[in-house]
């Protein structure tokens, strides 16, 4: 087991001055906070990571959840979790205070977040999805769904879920068929099955608070039709007793990574008893959802930069005490006679950890930026101001939610690779990350998912409104770093990406222009790539740049190792990295269509 | 599971008309083969697996071999691949007639240990290594250890294994300490303990041959003083009876993959009564070992472009069954009226399809051709040919080793991917063969190694004369594929790429001439991926010039369709993937150095 699982100094030195959490904290909306409590809370979560997740991460996976007689057994550590998490109002903590919340920023309930997942990302998400549940009550649920669920679930003493798949219906929420059949009694009868439902049922909760989309009889087809319902596991009556509502719990899905967090098959009303109470106004059900989906997409992007984070630190501790083999000498040979070097001494195992580093502490960077446009976007005094913040988010979004998950993988195998064949073995912990992460890709819409929301629907958005506001605060960033000769040639080469953009952009466009949005959409994953591999290269000229300020202002906050170790980071990214888009250009300008379907031309022979 | 894991039409179309295996059989070597014998032998592996090891394929993951009280217990299907296994002729069908083999050409034992592969990739490495144990004593054994050792090892009754890995030493073996004593009666006293050692004990063979190195006492340092032993765990007596050897099974490695196939720790020599024979001459155990190695590296290639295989098969299917989401229509939007696609239909999962096949298919050709190099280093009638068959047989040995194990995780991973949520359950199998391939990249010298042995050994040899051979071969393919006028585009793109090589080579090469080898091959792993993308295209071309040819003579053997599909997967290739080496080039070009170790710079803060 690895000594550390993330570094502290690093999530401080983004948060207070690359993302400059001080003029977040000045909204009026956050009043009550300042940068000294934000540290203490964030330090709390640091201390209890360190007690009570850490010690038990290889366990949770070695003693996976599992479903017997209509139950499911999960680790008592979970118990642990919802208890003191809820005590340390890590559930409550971004709500408002009339919700019984502490009104922290999104970005300190991110960093909050990131710290417990790095931890152990197999339990965060029993309290992450209660409080998602419970965020969707708050916003949208009437008086009476708020008192009776809400205190219960920001204390941790009830679960929460998001039940939106159904086995027939993945990625294509448009085809659900779970029905709701409106009662006299005000409430539905609510009948279908979920699948897939993170965290649905344990013996560590006493209730269950399922937040499921369904289709009121008669509804209209399609996603227009979906409606958003409070199902509870048990009916809380008014004496504290509760009346059981008809959900069965079917299984648990055994699976590759992740093994400690429970995925429940959920049978709701079979024997015609489940009630399910109307969240908001019908059919909007799918609005709501997607009101919360930004946060809910930062979470997953912060969740694979958390994983990312401590695979590197194990392999970095690896690579810092394993002997093996030697440097080459100026003959290219090596000297058996000589002592053999640390792994961290040769070139190619400092590449793999390099790599490892830009896309750890580059993806930790622009989830806390994105939930910095999340803050702005509902607390700036400025009306305008919000409006532009949220336009960034929108845009931000699928990018914060997939490169963290796909670059993840890739710098997770590589730590995997830095072990040899230790690495392959249940003796280290970098199997289980390298399994752990694999599922980022798939949730809250898959990468293709993502990738079609960006080129389909953010990118277009307002006439392109969102790339030309990003664009502008790379431009802004270019001529931060101009100011020193050592970033000049990097924010160059950022600047002539961004006209590479409207020259991609250019291109595609002409396909949906013509009608044709299948062409226009069917290299989305690459333009995804391209798009998201741009903005972590301005993420990491503006650590640089950051770094390179407090290097010339002498600013001792950090050491001046740590200020140079970003400056070299963000070398490395441009160099490795960024230099990809090159060849993505290449194959988003590439007019030859190959992966759309021709009836006279079969493919998979 | 899936219903098919390998496609015989690629691997005899690839064998008989791409690769032409009877230029082959035409060696003197193989008179008594023929083209309908081989495809009789591969016929009946092909049954064989049907039967004996797909089946069992998620069982032996699931009931993972593990160590109990000195003994490791495997799943009993072991029993039937090393007894029918043997019965069939596996083990020693590439072995001389006077070794008791039955003198097949490595194309076709390459072939058939694909088929058992993609079959179940846990089961055939027992066999495979008990072959490679006992080619080594056919090499380089003097008559008394094969008359001693081989019969009962080629029919599949002992177990053979490599044991080369040392807790303190793995890839470094300048640093393994395995002792060898000298005695009076002519074998030595062995004493260490080694790792990682696959197929090492196991309750269905009642006696394993250990291919052992170590350091005779007083031999020199380094690499130069390592010796090759047969080390029995049992000695076998005169009249059929064991002499235990003093080999200790100590344990097995639990494993992220590969759970199935054993990996022990074993110790020599507890008791001092551990026994071994030298093979050969003293001091010589790693030239032989490394005589050994192409074909043990064109192997563990296999293996990798068998589960590529077996995952695009078990991908495609699912593809082909799952009705999700819907095309586009000419306004970009979908109509919910419409009954679901199939998501074969859709653009990106063809994508991915597409990029398995390249990588499943190129990989296949890639190990049947350098195994066509192999045999023809061998038994061309003309020294010359052999001379230069093995020239290129040494280029694409690190090649041939990587770039199946490097790019068939990603295109398995892909594959995970087509699945969405399905494929990070154990329900399907997909997340096994994700986890089975994760070795590939380590075995028998991880990527780091082979890119070294790529541009530090490979491509300076001879003055740069393989490489030289290489670019003749690929410049007829080019000549043949630009008869075609569809072809055309691509072969001129293969060219240019060529002459982008030698502008790499030239560049990197200054280094190297000023002494500077750290930094010569400080990007060796980017040259790696670099160099073999563009072999990879040349395979690519080749195989669509040979398609393209059958069907403009109007070639019955496969159908119109199947030659179509791999022009089309070849076009796929360059678009997507040739397309990379844009961008490495452009890295491999770059001046700064960033990944080399400087004292004066702590990077890893």
């Amino acid at each position: 087991m690895a000594k550390q699982y993330m570094d502290m100094n690093t999530l401080k030195f983004l948060l207070h001055n690359v993302h400059d959490l001080q003029s977040v904290l000045e909204q009026e909306y956050f009043s009550e906070h300042d940068k000294d409590g934000m540290n203490i809370f964030l330090d709390s979560i640091k201390d209890f990571s360190d007690k009570e997740l850490f010690p038990y991460f290889q366990e949770v996976d070695e003693q996976a959840a599992y479903y017997k007689d209509g139950k499911i057994i999960v680790h008592p550590q979970v118990e642990v979790m919802m208890r003191k998490g809820g005590e340390m109002g890590l559930l409550a903590s971004s709500f408002k205070y009339e919700d019984g919340g502490l009104q922290i920023p999104s970005m300190v309930s991110t960093a909050g977040g990131y710290i417990l997942d790095a931890a152990n990302n197999h339990l965060g998400g029993y309290i992450g999805l209660t409080s998602g549940a419970a965020e969707l009550i708050a916003h949208f649920g009437d008086d009476g769904l708020k008192e009776k669920y809400l205190p219960k679930m920001l204390d941790g003493t009830w679960g929460g879920t998001m039940c939106l798949t159904e086995p027939q219906a993945g990625s294509s929420l448009s085809d659900i068929t779970t029905s709701a059949t409106p009662t006299e009694d005000g409430f539905y009868k609510i009948s279908g099955q979920k699948i897939f439902i993170s965290g649905g049922d344990h013996e560590y909760s006493d209730n269950f608070i399922h937040l499921l989309i369904g289709r009121i009889d008669g509804a209209p087809e399609g996603t227009k039709g979906i409606s958003l319902f409070v199902v509870p596991k048990n009916r809380p009556n008014e004496d504290g007793t509760f009346t059981p509502n008809d959900v069965i719990t079917a299984g648990d899905f055994q699976k590759l990574g992740q093994r400690g967090y429970c995925t429940t098959h959920l049978v709701f009303g079979e024997k015609e008893d489940c009630r399910g109470y109307l969240v908001g106004e019908a059919n909007k059900g799918l609005k709501y959802m997607f009101l919360m989906m930004n946060g809910a997409r930062i979470a997953v992007g912060r969740g694979a930069a958390s994983i990312a984070m401590a695979a590197y630190q194990a392999s970095l501790e690896y690579a810092n005490e394993r002997p093996q083999g030697r440097r080459l000498n100026s003959e290219g040979k090596k000297d058996a006679n000589q002592k053999p070097s640390l792994i961290i001494e040769h070139a190619d195992v400092r590449r793999m950890l390099l790599l490892q580093k830009v896309v750890a502490e580059g993806s930790l960077s622009l989830a806390l930026l994105t939930s910095r446009y999340l803050d702005l976007s509902r607390t700036h005094s400025d009306e305008n101001e919000r409006d532009r913040y949220h336009l960034l988010l929108e845009l931000l979004t699928p990018i914060v939610k997939t490169y963290p998950s796909e670059m993840g993988a890739v710098s997770v195998s590589n730590g995997v690779q830095i072990l040899g064949g230790y690495g392959f073995t249940m003796d280290f912990v970098l199997q289980q990350y390298y399994r752990d992460i694999r599922i980022f890709t798939l949730y809250e819409g898959t990468t293709g998912i993502q990738s079609l929301d960006l080129l389909g629907r953010k990118i277009p958005m307002q006439r392109g409104k969102a790339v030309e506001l990003l664009a502008m605060e790379v431009m802004q960033s270019i001529q931060r770093a101009m100011k020193f000769d050592e970033l000049k040639p990097y924010a160059n080469q950022l600047g002539a990406k961004l006209q590479d953009i409207q020259k991609v952009l250019g291109h595609l466009s002409k396909y949906a222009k013509a009608g044709d949005y299948e062409r226009y959409t069917a290299d989305a994953n690459l333009f995804m790539e391209y798009f998201s591999n741009i903005v972590m290269a301005w993420i990491w000229l503006d650590m640089a740049e950051e770094a390179k300020s407090s290097l010339v202002k002498g600013d001792k906050t950090y050491t001046e190792e740590f200020y140079e170790s970003k400056v070299h980071a963000m070398k490395f990214f441009f160099k490795y990295e960024l230099s990809k888009t090159t060849y993505l250009s290449e194959v988003l300008m590439n007019e030859e269509s190959l992966t759309i379907k021709n009836e006279e031309k079969k493919v998979f022979v």
